[in-house]
């Protein structure tokens, strides 16, 4: 078993195209035991943002804190602490930070996303 | 996509044996078209806990509210919002209110998991 507060996982800037102020922990990786997925927080600063992309891999997601909106091609949702998103394999997203905090959630993926 | 709010999903009480003041809400599940993995919210009472077993599926846990305890075999691990848990396949645990308030988590888990 392993337990930790996800604070003491070390945080890393997402230098990825089309991000802009967004920070990742990976709380439970493969390299635990794992078997299947893992589960990793980000942190939006006010006006960040992912990358509007698409990928093989889906996105579980729950709000912990802060204000947003998750964008595809069929229009917005807002987030706020509580929302729970499912983002299936191949369609188009980005989450955005509409708020004056941070914007944080969990977003868990199978093994191989990246 | 699917957006929805963890509390406009249905609540149930949970009714196995060893369990006690455990309520569960089913947020993300297969037929929602989640490949591989589903995520519920398990809200204990307080003095609510889980039972202590083990089964072949993996936990991966986040504390949303409350204070708890995880039990394991090798002993006892102290749980706060912010605390997250891997659980792997085979290991002894259950889930511990040990607060004056509702323990609140995210419990993620493989399809085919009860």
């Amino acid at each position: 078993m392993i337990v930790r507060d996800y604070k003491d996982v070390q945080q890393d800037e997402v230098d990825a195209e089309g991000a802009a102020g967004v920070k990742i922990r990976w709380i439970i990786r493969q390299d635990d035991g794992a078997p299947l997925f893992a589960m990793r927080e980000f942190e939006l600063a006010p006006g960040g943002h992912t990358p509007f992309h698409a990928h093989e891999w889906e996105h579980e997601v729950f709000i912990l804190e802060g204000e947003g909106v998750v964008v595809s091609a069929a229009g917005e949702h807002e987030l706020r602490p509580g929302t729970a998103v499912l983002v299936p394999p191949g369609e188009e997203h980005n989450f955005r930070n509409a708020g004056s905090g941070p914007l944080r959630f969990l977003c868990l993926v199978p093994h191989g996303a990246k």
